[in-house]
C-alpha cells in the first residue's frame, strides 16, 4: 500500500485518517460541520482573493459569462454556502441505522449496521463551491475525501481545503480528512483512479466525457452520475394541455441539468399535436432537431432543422431538442432503452394500460407518468442534500443522498457458538 | 452497440432477451425454475455423458482427485442440483418489492420499486453445478446471464446450457437469456468484462487470482466476493475453552472456503493460553505457521513453522494458520484492518468494551464477537440462496441473496404536475 506516488501518499492517509472520524458522534461530526460553515465565512477575505485568481485566469482564457459567473465567488455567496453547509448538519445521521437484523435459531444475534465506506473520491469540474459540497457531505456520512477539482478553480479550491483543515484541526480531527490533488494534475487524477483498496468509491461529478474517462479508466469502484439524456413521450391519449405544460417544463425550466429533457417523441396518433407543441417550445427559443416525419407534421407552425442520427443520443443541455414520431408505445419504449441514458424519462397519457407498460419497460433511474422529468432530484424526493444522480444499476440508482456514501457491516454477537453439522459446498468454495 | 465480436452479440442478445423476463409474473418465473429442475433430471444421461468428458480429459491433465470429484456428476447428483433448483424456486421473489414510497407535497407519487438488473456476466471455475446455480439465481430475479465457466467443465456446461435453453423455450422464453461464451476462452472473457451498457453487473467466483483479474480489467461494475482472510483475535479476558473451541471450529470445520480462519492473533496477556490453542490445532492437522514471539510461547506444545511476511496475508485454505501475539487490542484491530481481506473477523472476549471497539474498527464485512467465523452464509444469515459473499464496499458487503442482484427504479406518477419556482444550482449541473 506505500508507495512513492503523492497522490498514493494522500490516498493513504486519507485512510488512516478515516478511522478517526469513524468512531465520531453525531453531534461531534454535526458541530464539525457549524465550524467549516463558520471558518468559510471568517475566511472569506483569502478565499475572494485566491479566487480572484481563478476569475482572471478565466477571463483571459476567454471563459464563457456563464462559467466565469459561475466561478465566482463572494463574501455574499460565502454565505449561502456556509448556510447550505448548516442546512447539511441539519439532516439525519445516516451511520449507526440498524438495516436488519435478527436472532438465528442458535441465539446468535444479527444486526446488520450502516457505517462509512472510508474514503471517498471526487472528480469534478470549475465550480468551487462544490469542494465545500463534497468535503462536507463526506465528512457528515463519516468519509475521509480526496478531492479532485477543475484546474480553473485550482488557487479557490487550495485557499478552501486550508480553511477547511482549519476547522477539523480545530475540531481535533486529522487535516487529512480533506484533501486535494489538484497540484497532481491529469496523472494524479489517474492515479486516484487505480487506488484500489485505499479509495472505497469515485464519484465524478461533470460532464458526459469527464464521466465516461472515469468508468473507463478507474479500478476503483466508481458511481456513474449525473448524465440525463431524458425523454418526453405524448401518448395517443395524452391530454394536449398537459403533453403541452409538461414538455414545456422539461424542456425549458432549467436547460443545463440532467433532469432536462432532450427527445421529445410523439404518438402518431397524436401528431396532429405536434404543430402546437412545436410552436410553444420555438416560442421558448427552442430549436426542434425533428425527424423528417416530424417536420412534415409541425409543418409551418415553427420552425425546426432535420434531426441527424447523433441527435437522438446528445444531451444537448441547452435550448435544442430532439422531436421524433413513433408507431406506438413500444417503439416508444424502444426508442427511449436504446438511446436513452437510463436517467428520468416521462410518458403522457390517459391510458392506464399504457402508463403501467411504460414504468414496466423502461429501464431508466427514474420512469415518470404525468409529470416534468424535472422532479428527479435528491431533495425534492426527501433524500436531503443530493450527492448526484446515479445512471448505473449497482449501489445506488437515481438521486443519491447521504445514505448512498455508506456501506453496511454485519455485527455478529455471540456467547461461544460454532458452527456444526453441515460441511456441503458453498459459494466460495474453490479448492 | 453492434460489434463484429460474438461476445457481444451474445452479451446484446442477452440484454434484448431479459426484456421478455421483465415483465413475467413470480409464478411464471416459478415455473420455469422446476421446468428447469425437471429438465436436468430428464436429461441426466446426455449429461453425465458430456461430463464423461471433462472428468476423462481432468485425468489425463493430472486434476487431484478433490477437484475430479467436484468435476464429476452422477444422476444421484443431478437429483440434488434439481431439489437445489426447487428451493430456490421456493424462495421469496425479490422483484416488484416496494423499498420506498412516498406522497410528495405537490401530490406526485413516489415508489422505489426493486427491478431486474438487466444482464448478469458471471464468472467462475471447474465445478459444473456453480452453471445450474448461477443461472437459476439470475432468472429468478428476473436477469439474463452470461456465463464463463472452467474450461475444465467446459462439455458439462455445454449440455446443462442446452437442457436449460430447452426448458426455457418450453416456457415460451427466449433461450438467449441463459448463453455461455466457454468456446471463446480468455479473450472471449475480457470482452465479457468490456461489454459496458450490455452487462449490467459481473459476478467472479472462485480464488483469489480470478477475483482479482476481473476487478482489475473490467469496466463492466464487478462485485468482488469470496476472498477470506479470516482472522481470530483472543483477547486478554477472553474464556480460554471459549477461545479454543472458537478457533477449532473457524479453522478447521471446514478448511477450503472463505470464511475458515487463516490468522490466529492473541493479546500478550493472554500468550499463556498459546500451548493449549496450538496443540489442539495441530492434533486436528494444522501447521501452525508462527511469529517469533508466538513460537517462543507455544513451546514444546506443538510444532511449528516461522510464519514469513506473506503468511499474514495468505487466504491458505488448507490445514494452515497463521499464528501471531499482539500488544493489545488495537494492535490487533490494526493488523486486520491492514492484513484481513474484510470478509469475517473475529473476537473472543469477556469485556464488553472490547467487543465493542472491535466491532467499531474492524472494517469487515462481518464482525463476529464470541463466535465462530463459520456463520457468515447467506443460508445462515436467512437470505435464502447465496449468490457469494462481497468484500466489496459498494452494492452489497457481505453475503448476498437474490435481492442483491437486482436494482430498483423510482416509479413517479403524477397529473400534470410540472416544476416551477427555484431554478437554482443542482449537483447535475455542468453548464
Amino acid at each position: 500500500m506505500t508507495s512513492s506516488s503523492p497522490v498514493l501518499a494522500i490516498a493513504a492517509a486519507a485512510k488512516s485518517a478515516s478511522s478517526a472520524l469513524r468512531t465520531t458522534t453525531t453531534t461531534e461530526r454535526n458541530e464539525l460541520l457549524y465550524g467549516i460553515a463558520e471558518a468559510l465565512v471568517a475566511n472569506a477575505e483569502s478565499i475572494v482573493a485566491a479566487n480572484a485568481n481563478d476569475v482572471t485566469a478565466g477571463e483571459a482564457n476567454g471563459m464563457t459569462p456563464g462559467l466565469l459567473d459561475r466561478l465566482t465567488l463572494t463574501p455574499d455567496r460565502l454565505e449561502a454556502i456556509a448556510d447550505a453547509v448548516r442546512e447539511v448538519a441539519a439532516l439525519p445521521d445516516p451511520l449507526g441505522q440498524v438495516v436488519r437484523g435478527s436472532t438465528l435459531p442458535n441465539g446468535l444475534l444479527l444486526r446488520q449496521v450502516r457505517v462509512p465506506m472510508g474514503v471517498v473520491g471526487m472528480i469534478y469540474e470549475a465550480r468551487p463551491n462544490v469542494t465545500v459540497d463534497a468535503a462536507v457531505l463526506a465528512l457528515k456520512s463519516g468519509n475521509a475525501v480526496v478531492l479532485r477539482g477543475g484546474s480553473a478553480a485550482a488557487h479557490s479550491n487550495t485557499e478552501i481545503v486550508r480553511v477547511i483543515g482549519g476547522a477539523l484541526a480545530a475540531a481535533g480531527l486529522p487535516t487529512e480528512l480533506v484533501q486535494s490533488i489538484d497540484e497532481y494534475g491529469r496523472e494524479g487524477a489517474v492515479e486516484l483512479m487505480h487506488a484500489r483498496g485505499l479509495v472505497d468509491v469515485l464519484v465524478p461529478r461533470g460532464g458526459a466525457d469527464l464521466i465516461q474517462t472515469v468508468v473507463r479508466e478507474s479500478s476503483v469502484p466508481v458511481i456513474e452520475t449525473g448524465v440525463g439524456n431524458c425523454h418526453v413521450f405524448v401518448d395517443a391519449s395524452a391530454d394536449p394541455q398537459m403533453a403541452r405544460d409538461i414538455i414545456m417544463n422539461s424542456k425549458t425550466h432549467r436547460v443545463g441539468v440532467c433532469n432536462a429533457t432532450e427527445t421529445l417523441l410523439v404518438h402518431a396518433d397524436a401528431a396532429h399535436l405536434l404543430p402546437d407543441l412545436a410552436a410553444a417550445l420555438a416560442g421558448a427559443g427552442v430549436t426542434l432537431h425533428a425527424s423528417e416525419a416530424a417536420r412534415e407534421a409541425i409543418g409551418a407552425a415553427a420552425p425546426t432543422v432535420p434531426a441527424t442520427d447523433e441527435d437522438w443520443d446528445t444531451e444537448f443541455l441547452s435550448l435544442d431538442i430532439a422531436v421524433g414520431i413513433v408507431d406506438d408505445l413500444d417503439a416508444a419504449i424502444a426508442h427511449i432503452n436504446q438511446h436513452g441514458s437510463g436517467h428520468t424519462d416521462a410518458i403522457v397519457t390517459s391510458d392506464v394500460t399504457a402508463a403501467q407498460r411504460f414504468q414496466a419497460h423502461v429501464d431508466s433511474a427514474a420512469v415518470v407518468v404525468n409529470a416534468s422529468t424535472r422532479f428527479t432530484d435528491g431533495g425534492l424526493f426527501g433524500l436531503g442534500a443530493e450527492i448526484g444522480i446515479s445512471t448505473q444499476k449497482l449501489h445506488a440508482r437515481g438521486p443519491m443522498g447521504l445514505a448512498d456514501i455508506t456501506t453496511t457491516t454485519w455485527h455478529v454477537t455471540g456467547t461461544g457458538q460454532v458452527r456444526d453439522g453441515y460441511t456441503g459446498p458453498s459459494s466460495c468454495e474453490t479448492v
